[in-house]
């Protein structure tokens, strides 16, 4: 099997900073100079992560060519949707290439499925299809897989956390991002029913510093690779500190 | 008439070992170590399966290129859905190019068809499509054909397991999966039915040891050529001892 | 104007063997023998019809490369649907490509469009392709017209059945097959509408003998070049017979 | 600009007959010998239009290597509606592509846009295709433009002609065919709309002779370049005598 | 990064005249001269416009290979909609490919998203594949960024400004036409959002004159780099010398 994450891991143990909440939420969540995308990556650079996450307009003119190609690598966040329209179609579609995505010097593809929404055979088909590209062209495919839609009643417990899991590995993703369960032994159970898949928690909205930090020691502790941090660094008010608490939770 | 089946068949008869079920139902099915493909391949490996039936991220992070593709053949699924939405859209979309399930090793593609249901002629129009690149690809096509929907009454009478049996046929399959019809009597006119496609018993949830032996059985007298069967063996606390029974009726 | 059809018909007339009743109905219109491929075959190369109707799945496993292929042309039946939604969606979508039908063999392909369905200009469509791709490939394109949805009153009347004949001519059919429109007055009006596009009739359900041979030479009468019959002969108690008189007055 | 009309117009007037109505109606439009194509191709020819406007399945059989290719030129329709489903699917799909037009020895395509309904959108898309591909092919492109739909309250109101006009030359049309506006006042500004895509007049439902010659009249004296014709000239007693005297009109 | 605007500013600024409003309201917005494309593009040439925005039909017609063409830039403006449906479909498809738009001259495509309306996530996906395809034949992409749809409570505030400015610049634009958010200071925000991304007003209606000159100023403060104007030009009594006080308040 080959190791499309080399790349992207250290000792099999990863933190990415994730910076696609322009496209997600809009603006609103950058405080003070984070809407400037190069203090971010400075960030990414300075406090060591392992890559960082970015779509594709902010990549092309941030990263590409410049001196972050050089220091860090990218994960290149390919579908997404804004957070205005709340009529009920979850299905955030492709926006990027693998091409393309490879050609600016992206390591991974990075693809959001909702599971359980009533478009989700759609996101299955997307996401199975871009595995076999990225893999083809030699580069990772990450699923950011979030239980969602009428039908979801908890998106967080530990059965959709696992069963979330599961599907990135059984659709082929090299890694899959997911949401904390609320506790080691389920998170375990996620881990597990991911298999060779690696799995890495979705950091999600600013919390208290210490709860966070736990959850990123439980998820370590459960198996998990790492972690996807973004407004819990860059809300923060010390982003160099807090990265630095968060790597030394995940390569402790 | 090529015999695409040739690699998956011993005199005409077959037994599959299904592992798909972290896609279809979450890891909820896996009971003990069930949740490990690996536990799963050896089970298939040791009780003499014809062949394992996976999705393709199981395949690509497990069997290809691994001792098992030399040990067991693959037959790849390439739709699938979730068990948690129930609104009504019952499309599986294709996750896996039949070109992709080649290079992973397969030696066939299995294709999951709601007969019946709103969009049953998408599904019919995929299936086409499979068989000629399954074909040109010199591989063979399995039709997964189930009954559903709000025009099917029940979806394992007789006239239904026929007619599924006839669409496999009709649309090009070289094996139909289909659900046991409740005598030997009818599931033999579901066989008939089939023709030149070959049928084989899809196995279902966990039942009495001697009443799925029985159903296993009857397939055979009814002229069917096996079984593919998955929680019946791996839920079973001794999976190798129940193995060895259905390899007995199947082959008997 | 090529000639697309010259391999099948005799003198301007036609007589040809429709089965893909297995796909549009199920195995429940198959008395007797009649669920059994090649006891049709025989039937239609004993009887001498011109061609035999089957869909891509029989095609393959019972004609392409056997004993018949040399003896008795095909029409490939390239869409269909099943007879159990009842929902509305009247698409039957295309599931063989005109390529592959005729590797298979085939001299022309048959596609079945629902003039006056919400979904009609779909079909349109599909079928000006199919017309594009058979006569790229030399073969011939058919089009089983048949009136339907809400806002037909009835499927058989005289106007309908003119449209019917006329839209074919317009979209490019080589023959277009239609139900009887009651009277051979009437019929003729089709035929005229179809111009060089050439009529058969569609033979439709079981009939009495003498009632479906009315009919048949009414068609003929009306300047129809032949009829595409299934239950009409298969389901009689001496099909050969009820062939030689179909032939009789097709030929007459 | 390269000249894609030149062998459509003469002294940069045209008149055209129209005969796709066999598909948008059916045969009920068709009296007397004008269900015959070759009865309009005969007149089209005798009486000096300077094209007949034809769907693929007539282009085929009774136009392409005949001797009315080498007579006259051809405009290829290629997209329409049946008059049956009333549903409110406003789609007529494309059915032939450009290259078959082309090979069929057509000089132009023409293709219906209903302004204003849901789907207009989608039509805008196809017709920017086609625009592209005819170009490319050196043949030109004629837009049908009727304003339609719910929110249209009059669809021949010197606005809606105006923007009709207008979408014409947006869309990059050679050619719009609009209907008329009820006075030359009204349709010269539909003609100023379409600046350098030239405007002809559809023709519609039989009039009164005088009438119809009057709007011809009128569409001329408004900068009009001309007017395709179909029921008004097939469906008058005198056909020629009619075509003779539209010709006087539109080229005097 | 590739500098895809190099052709398309001065010094960092731009102007614009807009002229797609025949496509978008018909020619109800032409007052005078204005319907008549040749007016306008002398009126961008002789005022020193940095490019002009046209749809295909109006650039193949009017610009390509004209004197135009070596005079001034041209703008493809590749998606759009007509404004008389008004039952919610607001997907305004794209209708001229980006390598057509370079073959006709273009040195930008410019393409409409509505932001927060039931299809945005379409809309981004085509604009996200246009980015790709122009950058790859060295043209810019221009995203046109309106919020729109019911979920939409204010289509100018600031937030939605900013929420639209970093949609252009996460999704690849080069640029963002964006309407005015109020105030400098609001503006300022927008701007910051977009980054590298440059934010040029949308000029919209007619305004005052001062009230339109106080919000162009208010957008160059802001830190924008100027505007693209259509009706505050053409529709201006005197046109010429209101293109001069916008060049003075651009290029102050």
């Amino acid at each position: 099997m080959t190791d499309y994450l080399k790349n992207l891991m250290t000792n099999g143990r990863a933190m990415y900073l994730a910076y696609d909440h322009g496209f997600e939420h809009g603006p609103e969540d950058f405080l003070g100079k984070s809407i400037n995308p190069e203090y971010i990556l400075d960030i990414a650079v300075q406090a060591g992560f392992n890559a960082v996450i970015l779509q594709k307009g902010l990549a092309e003119k941030y990263y590409t060519g410049t001196k972050y190609q050089k220091q860090i690598p990218l994960i290149m966040k390919i579908n997404g949707k804004a957070n205005i329209w709340k009529g009920g179609d979850l299905y955030p579609r492709q926006n990027c290439s693998v091409g393309y995505a490879k050609k600016l010097g992206a390591s991974a593809v990075g693809y959001t499925i909702f599971l359980g929404s009533a478009h989700d055979t759609k996101m299955f088909q997307d996401f199975g299809r871009i595995v076999e590209e990225a893999h083809q062209l030699k580069i990772a495919a990450i699923a950011w897989v979030y239980p969602r839609g009428e039908f979801v009643k908890d998106d967080t417990s530990p059965e959709m956390m696992a069963y979330a899991a599961r599907i990135g590995l059984e659709l082929g993703a090299d890694m899959v991002k997911i949401k904390y369960s609320g506790s080691t032994e389920s998170f375990r159970k996620a881990v597990e029913a991911a298999g060779k898949t690696k799995v890495v928690l979705s950091g999600g909205p600013r919390l208290e510093e210490a709860e966070f930090l736990k959850a990123v020691k439980s998820v370590l502790a459960a198996g998990g690779s790492g972690v996807a941090v973004g407004r819990n660094v860059w809300q923060h008010p010390k982003p160099l500190e807090m990265a630095k608490k968060i790597k030394e939770a995940v390569f402790a």
